[in-house]
């Protein structure tokens, strides 16, 4: 017979009463109740032992984190909390778990000690909910993209160009560091480096999408990203991944469109496909914030944050006009935030970012029209000449969640930036080819994964997001 | 009015016959038809130009590569090849292209050319059929394992550990090369790096990829994996994209059928959505074949291979079986292999898995049980001591195409293997950890994804599959 995986044991109609179920052993009470967990669900099958059928030493190896194969018969539950319990036959040890040594026991471990864990921590409810719902997420945005007509693109990881300046890169080699090669005035010679040129980590996929988009009209990247920067907060990562869709002729009210579009559906798929999951990262949340003083607690549940996003409608609003709210607002005119908003200019801090969508505007909002000096190059001027068509979409709880623009279609104008910030055109040949050779408008946006993850799961620590996270002294497993 | 795209206007049923497109122009004939493309279908639309109601400036300004916006009127086409075309009423240039300039124009250009412009090399078919089958790939293997209960998980890219051994890896650091700093005995000091260790791009996911399966079950990673090997050749990259699913309580029959059920069903996914482009490059091949002596031609074309894959049940057969069958079969005996096959324990070349599918078989083979120490330390020792249930996946054209394995789950045999190798057991703790607690019977395989797209669009170089391809003196872009 064929075992059934827990789900289909909980959620099908199962014919045959005789059932196998594989799995991790999560608790065994009063030597009768197995709660038996193989990751396909959240929820445990309960598997019924009547011990005086069993061999004392088989029921003794039945520990947390003990793999076992149970056959027996599915059965209504007389218990409650499920519908459904396996009356156990044959019990099967296929892997130990000694109690004294296994770290996942039940009860409650801090995210610390799991982290140092993390090859394990998917046992957890929390955690495996959350990496249910991070695939939940990646599917969810390949089937929006290619619903829509859009081309996944693979840019690439490996870059010889350096000239984004998004932040500081990670080096790529294959020189031997003790003994490196050198030229006569001492630097090092990068001609004998694998690449025959200084490589780096990719900081941003976006100006190899604007090649695609230019010819394949609508496409995204969906891979990983790499910042050097020896940031150690609960907001960054040195590796993480990032979603960058790229359309030819699209302006950006077209980007603001599209980015609703996608960021309303993909969070529809989860509260549609994972339900579960959700609920238990809702209740763990609001667990946690009874724990905290009143003033630190989440002003919505996790449900209801997601519920915010799918059921308003996104308000768009100027850079401009947001500093005229900011300065007149109540906590900017009693100094509460802790950046005050003065003049035109600056850049927004999370706070401000939050106080627009869950004080003021009370929905998610679009920033649009910043000033030309705080965002990229790339990005198209206005004709006022000191904004840019960039936007940032912003998100209760988290602040800004994608940045974007329309891109500076203009041979000239893109050269002009380039020369004012000192990159040099021969590092991006390709990209002004671009505006040489059938240029158009056309726009895009970044998401950086983990940041949707951690507000679609309610997690505050951007290492509990994602497998095995990079940061400074840290690349273990 | 909203534009249309070119697949929407060839495909739709359009109800109003007045209509925008933006694109692309491809050719321009006779002053009077434009093959206009904008990358979202393998086909242009046909923009009819009544030349004497524009102006000359502006027609002169219709060339290859030029960005132009057409309004006009969608009408039943005249001439032969598509069965609509636009009646032009309005012709806006968008974006100039210079044809004294302009690489991309409308006759053949030479692979290399163009892979020295892979910025533009998706304006022309063969590319951007590539690169939207490619895509199509990546969806239908999303697709693939979430309709059969997989998670998807992102395995890390930076690695701290060198155990696998895969490969020569590349190093990643924020050292300053020039100036590292080094420890009394003259070696490079690590404790100083960003990871505050020795930190390289890893080989596979798959190391991690058990540790979810052994919690989630079922898990795949889709991912970038690289290699520092100096092989120039048309099957070598430096970085390339790999598929890893791997599977808790799956043994190795389970794993083939897994394998199998995969292969056909990602085949199957583009012969039933992609017809266009896979008509536009088997016509291709068939083309190049022509102009190559009889013997370097392609026993099959592009979809008769494809269905030959969707076809046929894989013949399972192994490793001790096929040598016997190559041992004896008139390649070897009249020496017309370039490896003879003498004994038992060798490793099969290319021309011995072409022989056996294409010409012994006549399908798809897997083979299975290979000598140990031809494969690699983490597969299951059979009991005969000498053999691995290790598989691998042969295909016409290409031989093998995946890789896979059961999985060692015995810590004292794991351990043995490692001690043999040197693999330090600190290194991998956390990999041993998994047969600790609650170990079990697991398997996995690898596919190279880029070899997958060269098997599924008949290109010979694997340079010509991947947008930006990494490989020895080659990073640019």
């Amino acid at each position: 017979m064929q075992s059934k995986t827990v789900k289909q044991l909980l959620t099908e109609d199962i014919v045959t009463p005789d059932v196998e179920v594989k799995g991790w052993v999560r608790t065994f009470r009063a030597n009768r109740f197995i709660a038996l967990n193989d990751g396909s669900t959240l929820n445990n099958i309960q598997c019924v032992v009547d011990f005086e059928h069993f061999d004392e030493a088989t029921l003794k190896r039945i520990t947390t984190g003990a793999a076992i194969h149970v056959k027996g018969e599915l059965v209504e539950s007389q218990g409650k909390g499920q519908n459904v319990e396996i009356q156990a036959q044959e019990l099967i040890i296929l892997g130990d778990s000694d109690p004294e040594k296994y770290p996942i026991q039940p009860k409650k471990h801090s995210f610390e000690f799991l982290r140092e864990n993390a090859h394990l921590r998917t046992r957890t409810n929390t955690f495996s909910a959350v990496m249910r719902l991070r695939s939940a997420l990646s599917f969810a945005i390949h089937k929006y993209f290619n619903d829509n007509g859009f081309y996944y693109m693979h840019s690439p990881i490996i870059t010889g160009s350096d000239a984004e300046g998004a932040g500081e890169m990670f080096q790529v080699t294959s020189l031997d560091l003790k003994n490196p090669p050198k030229d006569d005035s001492g630097n090092i010679d990068y001609s004998e480096d694998f690449f025959g040129k200084e490589t780096n980590l990719t900081v941003s996929g976006q100006l190899e999408a604007e090649t695609y988009a230019m010819s394949l009209g609508k496409v995204y990247t969906f891979g990983p990203t790499f910042r050097a920067e020896n940031s150690n907060t609960s907001r960054h990562l040195a590796e993480f991944w990032m979603i960058e869709p790229e359309v030819a002729f699209m302006d950006l009210a077209g980007n603001m469109d599209l980015a609703e579009d996608f960021m309303k559906s993909v969070i529809q798929y989860i509260l549609d496909n994972n339900r579960e999951d959700l609920e238990f990262l809702d209740k763990r949340l609001k667990d946690e914030d009874k724990t905290k003083p009143q003033a630190e607690r989440s002003s919505m549940g996790l449900i209801e944050k997601l519920n915010f996003v799918t059921d308003n409608h996104f308000k768009r609003v100027s850079y401009t006009e947001a500093i005229d709210i900011l300065r007149n607002s109540k906590p900017n005119k009693k100094k509460k935030f802790k950046y005050l908003i003065d003049d035109w200019g600056c850049d927004l801090q999370s706070e401000h970012e939050r106080f627009l969508v869950e004080k003021h505007f009370k929905c998610p909002v679009i920033l649009f029209d910043y000033p030309a000096n705080i965002k990229a190059f790339y990005m198209r001027l206005n004709d006022d000449g000191k904004t840019v068509r960039a936007m940032d979409i912003l998100f209760p709880g988290i602040g800004e969640i994608v940045g974007g623009a329309q891109r500076e279609e203009r041979l000239e104008v893109l050269k002009q930036k380039m020369a004012i910030l000192d990159i040099p055109e021969e590092e991006l040949w390709w990209y002004l080819d671009l505006r040489k050779y059938g240029t158009a408008v056309h726009s895009g946006f970044g998401l950086g994964f983990e940041r949707l993850v951690m507000f679609a799961t309610g997690m505050s620590n951007i290492r509990d997001v994602i497998p095995f996270p990079r940061t400074p002294q840290n690349a273990e497993f």
